[in-house]
Protein backbone atom coordinates (compact mmCIF):
# COMPACT_ATOMS: atom_id res chain seq x y z
CA UNK A 1 0.00 0.00 0.00
CA UNK A 2 1.08 3.67 -1.01
CA UNK A 3 0.90 7.12 1.09
CA UNK A 4 -1.79 8.81 -0.32
CA UNK A 5 -2.71 12.39 0.31
CA UNK A 6 -5.87 14.69 0.12
CA UNK A 7 -6.89 18.30 0.47
CA UNK A 8 -9.34 19.89 2.50
CA UNK A 9 -11.59 22.62 0.87
CA UNK A 10 -12.54 25.11 3.36
CA UNK A 11 -15.08 26.47 4.52
CA UNK A 12 -17.09 23.88 2.56
CA UNK A 13 -15.15 20.83 3.99
CA UNK A 14 -15.18 19.01 0.28
CA UNK A 15 -12.20 16.41 0.46
CA UNK A 16 -10.47 16.24 -2.38
CA UNK A 17 -9.26 13.31 -3.94
CA UNK A 18 -11.88 10.80 -1.71
CA UNK A 19 -13.34 7.70 -2.40
CA UNK A 20 -17.07 7.75 -0.68
CA UNK A 21 -19.65 10.43 -0.22
CA UNK A 22 -22.06 9.56 2.19
CA UNK A 23 -25.14 12.18 2.61
CA UNK A 24 -27.83 11.70 5.07
CA UNK A 25 -31.08 13.55 4.33
CA UNK A 26 -33.73 13.93 7.04
CA UNK A 27 -35.62 10.68 6.05
CA UNK A 28 -32.48 8.56 7.18
CA UNK A 29 -33.10 10.34 10.75
CA UNK A 30 -36.82 9.05 11.22
CA UNK A 31 -36.84 8.39 15.03
CA UNK A 32 -33.77 10.60 15.74
CA UNK A 33 -35.48 14.00 16.44
CA UNK A 34 -37.74 14.34 19.75
CA UNK A 35 -40.20 16.72 18.21
CA UNK A 36 -42.05 14.13 15.79
CA UNK A 37 -44.28 16.05 14.47
CA UNK A 38 -42.06 18.95 13.33
CA UNK A 39 -40.29 16.18 11.67
CA UNK A 40 -43.08 14.96 9.31
CA UNK A 41 -44.09 18.47 8.60
CA UNK A 42 -40.25 19.22 7.43
CA UNK A 43 -40.11 15.61 5.65
CA UNK A 44 -43.39 16.74 4.14
CA UNK A 45 -41.97 19.56 2.35
CA UNK A 46 -38.81 18.66 1.43
CA UNK A 47 -36.13 15.64 2.13
CA UNK A 48 -33.50 17.57 3.52
CA UNK A 49 -29.88 17.29 3.78
CA UNK A 50 -28.56 17.42 7.02
CA UNK A 51 -24.82 16.20 6.63
CA UNK A 52 -22.33 14.76 4.69
CA UNK A 53 -19.25 13.10 4.65
CA UNK A 54 -16.11 12.01 2.75
CA UNK A 55 -13.61 9.19 3.66
CA UNK A 56 -10.52 7.77 2.28
CA UNK A 57 -10.58 4.25 2.12
CA UNK A 58 -7.78 2.07 3.45
CA UNK A 59 -8.59 -1.56 4.40
CA UNK A 60 -10.44 -1.90 7.40
CA UNK A 61 -8.31 -3.63 9.46
CA UNK A 62 -6.06 -3.10 13.02
CA UNK A 63 -3.49 -1.00 12.53
CA UNK A 64 -4.69 1.49 9.71
CA UNK A 65 -6.91 4.62 10.22
CA UNK A 66 -9.98 5.62 8.94
CA UNK A 67 -10.51 9.19 8.26
CA UNK A 68 -12.40 11.71 6.22
CA UNK A 69 -14.23 15.33 6.47
CA UNK A 70 -17.67 15.63 8.23
CA UNK A 71 -20.45 18.48 7.32
CA UNK A 72 -23.12 18.96 9.07
CA UNK A 73 -25.47 21.51 7.42
CA UNK A 74 -27.09 24.41 9.98
CA UNK A 75 -30.70 24.05 10.63
CA UNK A 76 -33.17 22.34 13.31
CA UNK A 77 -35.81 19.93 13.05
CA UNK A 78 -38.17 21.79 15.89
CA UNK A 79 -36.08 23.69 18.41
CA UNK A 80 -33.46 20.58 17.97
CA UNK A 81 -30.12 21.45 15.63
CA UNK A 82 -29.30 19.51 13.07
CA UNK A 83 -27.02 16.18 13.71
CA UNK A 84 -25.41 13.16 12.75
CA UNK A 85 -26.78 9.60 13.72
CA UNK A 86 -24.41 9.30 16.12
CA UNK A 87 -22.67 5.72 16.35
CA UNK A 88 -20.60 3.26 18.75
CA UNK A 89 -17.83 1.81 17.66
CA UNK A 90 -18.91 -1.87 16.83
CA UNK A 91 -15.12 -2.82 18.34
CA UNK A 92 -16.81 -0.97 21.29
CA UNK A 93 -13.24 -0.08 23.33
CA UNK A 94 -11.87 1.79 20.30
CA UNK A 95 -11.57 5.91 20.18
CA UNK A 96 -12.17 8.61 17.69
CA UNK A 97 -10.50 11.79 16.78
CA UNK A 98 -11.89 15.29 15.48
CA UNK A 99 -10.47 17.91 14.72
CA UNK A 100 -12.78 20.89 13.97
CA UNK A 101 -12.25 22.80 10.96
CA UNK A 102 -15.07 25.48 9.93
CA UNK A 103 -18.22 26.27 12.11
CA UNK A 104 -19.31 25.86 15.78
CA UNK A 105 -20.71 22.72 17.54
CA UNK A 106 -21.38 20.12 20.39
CA UNK A 107 -20.03 16.64 19.98
CA UNK A 108 -23.09 14.46 22.14
CA UNK A 109 -21.29 11.60 24.06
CA UNK A 110 -22.32 9.03 26.04
CA UNK A 111 -21.37 5.24 27.26
CA UNK A 112 -23.28 2.08 27.52
CA UNK A 113 -23.34 2.46 31.36
CA UNK A 114 -25.08 6.08 31.47
CA UNK A 115 -22.41 8.84 31.28
CA UNK A 116 -23.14 11.68 29.05
CA UNK A 117 -20.85 14.38 28.20
CA UNK A 118 -21.41 17.23 25.80
CA UNK A 119 -17.91 19.81 24.40
CA UNK A 120 -18.14 22.21 22.16
CA UNK A 121 -16.46 22.23 18.90
CA UNK A 122 -15.00 25.67 17.41
CA UNK A 123 -12.26 25.51 14.45
CA UNK A 124 -8.54 24.76 16.10
CA UNK A 125 -10.19 22.06 19.05
CA UNK A 126 -8.96 18.30 19.02
CA UNK A 127 -11.43 16.61 20.53
CA UNK A 128 -10.89 12.69 21.95
CA UNK A 129 -13.61 10.35 21.87
CA UNK A 130 -12.07 7.85 24.33
CA UNK A 131 -12.92 4.29 23.33
CA UNK A 132 -16.30 2.76 24.43
CA UNK A 133 -18.13 6.39 24.04
CA UNK A 134 -21.04 7.14 21.30
CA UNK A 135 -20.76 10.00 19.55
CA UNK A 136 -22.54 12.83 17.58
CA UNK A 137 -21.95 16.35 16.01
CA UNK A 138 -24.60 18.76 16.46
CA UNK A 139 -24.16 22.04 14.55
CA UNK A 140 -25.34 24.74 16.39
CA UNK A 141 -24.48 27.47 14.40
CA UNK A 142 -25.62 29.48 11.41
CA UNK A 143 -22.66 27.78 9.06
CA UNK A 144 -21.31 24.55 8.32
CA UNK A 145 -20.08 22.48 11.11
CA UNK A 146 -16.70 20.88 9.32
CA UNK A 147 -14.84 18.42 11.12
CA UNK A 148 -11.45 16.04 9.99
CA UNK A 149 -12.17 12.86 12.03
CA UNK A 150 -9.45 9.62 12.39
CA UNK A 151 -10.49 6.08 13.77
CA UNK A 152 -9.51 3.04 13.43
CA UNK A 153 -9.53 0.76 10.54
CA UNK A 154 -11.10 -2.16 12.44
CA UNK A 155 -13.97 -0.02 14.46
CA UNK A 156 -16.53 -0.74 12.56
CA UNK A 157 -20.00 1.13 13.65
CA UNK A 158 -23.11 -0.49 15.58
CA UNK A 159 -25.83 2.66 14.75
CA UNK A 160 -28.51 0.33 15.65
CA UNK A 161 -27.68 1.07 19.37
CA UNK A 162 -28.42 5.25 18.92
CA UNK A 163 -31.50 4.07 16.71
CA UNK A 164 -33.46 1.66 19.10
CA UNK A 165 -32.56 4.11 22.26
CA UNK A 166 -31.42 7.50 21.62
CA UNK A 167 -28.97 9.64 22.90
CA UNK A 168 -29.84 10.34 26.71
CA UNK A 169 -29.63 14.38 26.38
CA UNK A 170 -30.44 15.88 23.48
CA UNK A 171 -29.34 19.91 22.59
CA UNK A 172 -32.42 22.13 21.84
CA UNK A 173 -32.50 26.01 20.95
CA UNK A 174 -33.90 27.69 24.06
CA UNK A 175 -33.89 31.74 24.33
CA UNK A 176 -31.36 31.60 21.13
CA UNK A 177 -29.19 29.71 22.58
CA UNK A 178 -28.15 26.08 22.84
CA UNK A 179 -29.51 24.19 26.08
CA UNK A 180 -28.46 20.38 27.13
CA UNK A 181 -31.55 18.97 27.58
CA UNK A 182 -32.97 15.21 28.78
CA UNK A 183 -34.12 13.39 25.43
CA UNK A 184 -38.09 12.81 26.35
CA UNK A 185 -38.16 9.94 23.84
CA UNK A 186 -34.82 8.24 25.19
CA UNK A 187 -35.37 4.57 25.50
CA UNK A 188 -39.27 4.99 24.73
CA UNK A 189 -39.25 4.93 20.94
CA UNK B 1 -11.97 7.34 30.49
CA UNK B 2 -13.61 10.91 30.31
CA UNK B 3 -13.48 12.84 26.86
CA UNK B 4 -10.85 15.79 26.87
CA UNK B 5 -10.64 18.27 24.12
CA UNK B 6 -6.97 20.73 23.70
CA UNK B 7 -6.86 23.29 21.26
CA UNK B 8 -4.07 24.14 18.61
CA UNK B 9 -2.56 27.54 18.24
CA UNK B 10 -1.42 28.68 14.87
CA UNK B 11 0.48 29.21 13.65
CA UNK B 12 2.89 28.26 16.21
CA UNK B 13 1.57 25.02 16.81
CA UNK B 14 1.26 25.12 20.32
CA UNK B 15 -1.22 22.48 21.85
CA UNK B 16 -3.25 23.56 25.07
CA UNK B 17 -3.93 21.59 27.33
CA UNK B 18 -0.98 19.06 26.77
CA UNK B 19 0.49 16.38 28.60
CA UNK B 20 4.00 15.83 26.97
CA UNK B 21 6.06 18.66 25.57
CA UNK B 22 9.32 17.20 23.08
CA UNK B 23 12.15 18.83 22.17
CA UNK B 24 14.57 17.93 19.94
CA UNK B 25 17.92 20.06 19.56
CA UNK B 26 20.54 19.60 17.12
CA UNK B 27 22.91 17.44 19.44
CA UNK B 28 20.27 14.90 19.37
CA UNK B 29 20.57 14.12 15.88
CA UNK B 30 23.87 13.10 15.59
CA UNK B 31 24.85 11.13 12.70
CA UNK B 32 21.21 12.22 10.50
CA UNK B 33 22.41 14.86 8.84
CA UNK B 34 24.61 14.34 5.28
CA UNK B 35 26.82 17.27 5.67
CA UNK B 36 28.81 16.16 9.10
CA UNK B 37 31.51 19.16 9.00
CA UNK B 38 28.64 21.44 8.60
CA UNK B 39 26.84 19.57 11.25
CA UNK B 40 29.54 19.78 13.62
CA UNK B 41 30.68 23.80 12.88
CA UNK B 42 26.72 24.63 13.58
CA UNK B 43 26.66 22.72 17.08
CA UNK B 44 29.71 24.11 17.62
CA UNK B 45 28.35 27.39 17.79
CA UNK B 46 24.58 26.56 19.45
CA UNK B 47 22.70 23.57 20.28
CA UNK B 48 19.81 24.77 17.87
CA UNK B 49 16.26 23.66 18.50
CA UNK B 50 15.39 21.61 15.82
CA UNK B 51 11.83 20.46 16.17
CA UNK B 52 9.11 20.00 18.89
CA UNK B 53 6.36 17.83 19.42
CA UNK B 54 3.26 18.22 21.97
CA UNK B 55 1.33 15.11 22.42
CA UNK B 56 -1.74 14.14 24.60
CA UNK B 57 -0.46 10.71 26.88
CA UNK B 58 -3.47 8.29 26.43
CA UNK B 59 -3.36 4.41 27.27
CA UNK B 60 -0.67 3.41 25.06
CA UNK B 61 -2.92 0.15 24.21
CA UNK B 62 -5.12 -0.99 21.15
CA UNK B 63 -8.19 1.19 20.34
CA UNK B 64 -6.55 4.45 22.10
CA UNK B 65 -5.53 7.10 19.43
CA UNK B 66 -2.16 9.19 20.52
CA UNK B 67 -1.91 12.41 18.83
CA UNK B 68 -0.51 15.39 19.00
CA UNK B 69 1.10 18.60 16.89
CA UNK B 70 4.74 18.35 15.29
CA UNK B 71 6.68 21.98 14.16
CA UNK B 72 9.53 21.62 12.75
CA UNK B 73 11.00 25.00 12.49
CA UNK B 74 13.06 26.37 9.58
CA UNK B 75 16.49 26.40 8.84
CA UNK B 76 19.12 24.13 7.01
CA UNK B 77 22.18 21.57 8.05
CA UNK B 78 24.86 22.46 5.06
CA UNK B 79 22.11 22.39 2.32
CA UNK B 80 19.75 20.01 4.06
CA UNK B 81 16.68 20.81 5.53
CA UNK B 82 15.61 20.89 9.14
CA UNK B 83 13.46 17.89 9.67
CA UNK B 84 12.31 15.15 12.49
CA UNK B 85 14.82 12.05 13.07
CA UNK B 86 12.03 9.95 11.51
CA UNK B 87 10.94 6.79 12.97
CA UNK B 88 8.95 3.27 12.02
CA UNK B 89 6.28 1.97 14.32
CA UNK B 90 7.28 -0.53 17.15
CA UNK B 91 4.73 -2.76 15.91
CA UNK B 92 5.63 -2.48 11.90
CA UNK B 93 1.92 -2.82 10.62
CA UNK B 94 0.78 0.40 12.43
CA UNK B 95 -0.31 4.10 9.87
CA UNK B 96 -0.05 7.28 10.72
CA UNK B 97 -2.65 10.08 9.30
CA UNK B 98 -0.83 13.84 9.12
CA UNK B 99 -2.72 17.41 8.39
CA UNK B 100 -0.85 20.05 7.37
CA UNK B 101 -1.74 22.94 9.06
CA UNK B 102 1.15 25.39 8.56
CA UNK B 103 3.99 25.76 6.40
CA UNK B 104 5.39 24.42 3.88
CA UNK B 105 7.52 20.58 3.54
CA UNK B 106 7.85 17.33 2.81
CA UNK B 107 6.96 13.56 4.38
CA UNK B 108 9.80 11.16 3.36
CA UNK B 109 8.79 7.54 3.78
CA UNK B 110 10.48 4.48 2.72
CA UNK B 111 9.74 0.78 3.47
CA UNK B 112 12.20 -1.96 5.07
CA UNK B 113 12.06 -3.33 1.43
CA UNK B 114 13.01 -0.04 0.11
CA UNK B 115 10.43 1.59 -1.79
CA UNK B 116 10.31 5.78 -1.02
CA UNK B 117 8.01 8.38 -1.12
CA UNK B 118 8.59 12.26 -0.66
CA UNK B 119 4.93 14.02 -0.55
CA UNK B 120 4.55 17.45 -0.07
CA UNK B 121 3.00 19.03 2.63
CA UNK B 122 1.04 22.18 2.76
CA UNK B 123 -1.77 23.58 4.45
CA UNK B 124 -4.96 21.81 4.53
CA UNK B 125 -3.46 18.36 3.24
CA UNK B 126 -4.01 14.74 4.58
CA UNK B 127 -1.34 13.04 4.31
CA UNK B 128 -1.53 8.90 4.71
CA UNK B 129 1.66 7.34 6.09
CA UNK B 130 0.15 3.35 5.42
CA UNK B 131 1.14 0.44 7.78
CA UNK B 132 4.87 -0.29 7.32
CA UNK B 133 6.58 2.84 6.51
CA UNK B 134 8.97 4.79 8.19
CA UNK B 135 8.02 8.81 8.30
CA UNK B 136 10.44 11.95 8.44
CA UNK B 137 8.44 15.30 8.25
CA UNK B 138 11.29 18.13 6.78
CA UNK B 139 10.70 21.42 6.67
CA UNK B 140 11.51 23.07 2.63
CA UNK B 141 9.97 26.52 3.80
CA UNK B 142 11.08 30.00 5.89
CA UNK B 143 8.37 29.32 8.32
CA UNK B 144 7.37 26.69 11.11
CA UNK B 145 6.44 23.51 9.90
CA UNK B 146 3.26 22.67 11.70
CA UNK B 147 1.25 19.26 11.62
CA UNK B 148 -1.13 17.52 13.06
CA UNK B 149 -0.76 13.76 13.92
CA UNK B 150 -2.81 10.92 15.10
CA UNK B 151 -1.39 7.38 15.08
CA UNK B 152 -2.66 3.87 16.75
CA UNK B 153 -2.13 4.12 21.11
CA UNK B 154 -0.39 0.63 20.62
CA UNK B 155 2.25 1.64 17.48
CA UNK B 156 5.08 2.84 19.55
CA UNK B 157 8.66 3.94 17.84
CA UNK B 158 11.38 1.93 16.27
CA UNK B 159 14.07 5.09 16.11
CA UNK B 160 16.92 2.84 16.02
CA UNK B 161 16.75 1.26 12.56
CA UNK B 162 16.81 4.90 10.79
CA UNK B 163 19.26 6.31 13.38
CA UNK B 164 21.53 3.19 12.02
CA UNK B 165 20.71 3.47 8.49
CA UNK B 166 19.49 6.72 7.95
CA UNK B 167 16.52 7.19 5.01
CA UNK B 168 17.66 6.18 1.12
CA UNK B 169 17.09 9.82 0.38
CA UNK B 170 17.14 12.98 1.72
CA UNK B 171 16.05 16.68 0.76
CA UNK B 172 18.08 19.42 0.16
CA UNK B 173 18.12 23.11 -1.30
CA UNK B 174 19.69 23.13 -5.11
CA UNK B 175 19.57 26.32 -6.74
CA UNK B 176 17.05 27.58 -3.71
CA UNK B 177 14.98 24.83 -4.43
CA UNK B 178 14.60 21.75 -2.68
CA UNK B 179 16.01 18.45 -4.23
CA UNK B 180 15.27 15.31 -3.44
CA UNK B 181 18.80 12.72 -3.69
CA UNK B 182 20.13 9.65 -2.64
CA UNK B 183 21.64 10.24 0.68
CA UNK B 184 25.01 9.40 0.66
CA UNK B 185 25.59 7.85 3.66
CA UNK B 186 22.68 5.31 3.59
CA UNK B 187 23.75 2.47 5.64
CA UNK B 188 27.52 3.57 5.61
CA UNK B 189 27.44 4.84 9.21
Amino acid sequence: MNPFASNIHLPEGLLTPHHTRITRRLSSMKGQYADQPAFDTMLAKEDTLIYEVYENKVPEVRGQLLHGTSIVHPGKVGDEYFMTKGHFHKVLATAEVYYCLHGHGFMMMETPEGESSAMELLPGMVLYVPPCWAHRSINIGNDDLVTLFIYPGDAGHDYGTIETKGFRKIIVENDSQPAIVDNPHWLAK
